[in-house]
């Protein structure tokens, strides 16, 4: 990166050809299982991504804010699902968007927020417990016919969904292919269980990262969702859900000092760029606060971010690693990949897009918000 | 709260009152000690807030980023300390804001910067490393006065400054004490080295929130840093700087489901809106992702944020405490005092003031951004 292009530092840097790859071989993969891939714009929030992600159709996709469903369905996303349970408080703005014409759905877990949606007259998917990672009605469960009731009787049922979070904490394409089936059977055996109560259950959707990667057999699930998989991160890698060479998203930072008696070379990413999450603390590797690379991004082995303030980090070699010292000059540029891309592109307004065209790099807006 | 002028969860609120308050007692503070507070804007990230802490002054401020330097400028403060190691790159920005007549000062703490830095003809101060805590010299380098030459030939030394980070390691106000002078040593050291060598020092700055409430004799000192103090956070109040009620800043969110059997509530509080800093994780009491309390700040003992995912909290009881059950109906409000002020706040582009005069809600936005 010649110095007249490099954006001042830390800035998040976004390469598109790791980008495309990553994007088409999920797209291939949902192709070959025979099931519509949802992707999750939580992690991008960002509407030339989008694009490379739906190649200009209207949908369909998932969101984690009605900040997101507001923002893409103006730039022309009208099959949208918002997959985080439904504040009461929240169905006015879901209803403003229907009106628009945008097909908002909603999801849902207990009796409370199907009345409220009910009355609302907003469609709506019953969240399903998979994995007890969070939340969701186990499939067995008496609740989810009365709330397929609740729904019906208001024309707002739309099906059930779920996500295996736990999928995250096992490493390996087989664990991971468990979890993906442990997914699928969950929601079919709920959709079973609302259509033999007489109830419809048109859409049954799954997924998470490592398991829409992973999974073989979609039989009675009719569509994908996942996340992070158009950048992956330390996180993913970790779990071997993709290799670090996948990593489309770094972190650019400059060097502001040494502390040479500690090995420590002191960078301007703190925890404002990087954030705080830490993600790989209890995988395998722990990469502390990021890994190291050149400014080209070739992995700088055994350097890691050991620590973190608001707007310094510390490099430092591995705990046991040997290699020798890092001796780059004051003003060096270098790049971390993230631990987790959900949490490092959430501190940054902008990607500094890397065209593999090799051309200059592009600003791509992005957003946060509610 | 009434539900006609609640913001949509999640949102981060400002408690006008206890913001007040903490910003007169640091004030008074300062003013008894006989120094020159120059508050730390990295985590308020508001013209709001600066007015309250400046008074409608133009200064002194303290920043983090040159992002800060231009928007508290345009909002007219015009002497403005840099306090993080200057990059060579950044120096062209530093440059345009001295230009228009704003008294930006950088710090550094080797020969490379102080060579651009000179070259460049921007003042800065030599950041001394008081604690071991990440950059600076030791009083007693001989880089010091080298430096120290480096800068006066150019006309730019103004001073030295350090930060005792490692004081928030650190419980009750008598460690706190012996951190804070152990920064008035250091700094005033290093300025006594350069004036031996003929070398001016005018400027002798120190601080960090702890430190500053609990510094007892400042001689030769003239300026004292804060910068969380104005919201204050648990990690403050875990290492006792100050009490739980003195905490200005929580953010509000909505009950969205349950898991009974497992004694969960869920909230739309994710990570997102309360960041992934577990700085308690390591104090004597761990508050997890946040402490619960009512929708009017009442803190509901022992509930914390055991879990986070993006836009997903879950709250139970702490480990070992006996309460009953919290049995909050879908729709309830509640709102979470954060670990950390500054990470918190960097989730967030607005406060919700709730002004002591008990009026209605007031926005008060905030920028990120480098």
């Amino acid at each position: 990166m010649i110095d007249a292009q490099a954006p001042d530092t830390p800035a998040l840097l976004l390469d598109e050809a790791r980008m495309l790859r990553n994007i088409a071989r999920l797209a291939d993969h949902a192709q070959k299982l025979g099931v519509t891939l949802r992707p999750h714009l939580k992690t991008a929030k960002s509407v030339d991504v989008a694009r490379q992600l739906t190649g200009g159709a209207p949908g369909p996709i998932t969101v984690s804010t009605l900040a997101e469903a507001e923002v893409f369905f103006a730039d022309g996303y009208n099959d949208i699902l918002y997959a985080v349970g439904i504040a009461p408080q929240k169905l006015k703005r879901v209803q403003a968007l229907r009106q628009k014409g945008c097909d908002l759905v909603v999801i849902l877990d207990n009796a409370a927020q199907a009345q409220a949606v009910a009355e609302a007259a907003v469609p709506a998917m019953i969240e399903i417990d998979s994995d007890g990672h969070r939340g969701g009605l186990r499939p067995d469960d008496p609740a989810l016919v009365e709330i397929g009731r609740i729904l019906h009787t208001a024309e707002c049922l739309r099906g059930v969904m779920t996500h295996a979070g736990e999928s995250y904490t096992v490493r390996g394409r087989e664990a991971h292919a468990d979890f993906a089936e442990q997914e699928r059977k969950a929601a079919v055996t709920a959709a079973e269980n609302l259509r033999a109560a007489d109830l419809p259950c048109p859409a049954v959707s799954v997924g998470s990262t490592p398991t829409a990667h992973a999974a073989r057999d979609l039989t009675g699930v009719t569509e994908l969702r996942a996340g992070v998989y158009m950048f992956f991160d330390l996180v993913m890698a970790g779990i071997d859900v993709c290799t670090q060479d996948d990593i489309a998203l770094s972190v650019l930072t400059t060097v502001i000092g040494h502390q040479p008696a500690k090995g420590w070379t002191m960078i301007d990413a703190g925890w404002m760029a990087l954030s705080r999450d830490r993600g790989t603390a209890a995988q395998d590797v722990d990469q502390s606060y990021g890994l190291v690379c050149d400014e080209e991004g070739r992995v700088l082995t055994d350097y890691i971010v050991v620590s973190a303030n608001q707007e310094h980090g510390i490099i430092a070699l591995r705990d046991g690693a040997e290699q020798p010292p890092l001796n780059l000059p004051v003003g060096t540029r270098l790049r971390i990949l993230p631990n987790h891309a959900c949490a490092t592109a959430a501190q940054h307004d902008r990607y500094h897009l890397v065209p593999q065209s090799g051309g200059p790099l592009e600003v791509w807006p992005r957003f946060n918000g509610w």
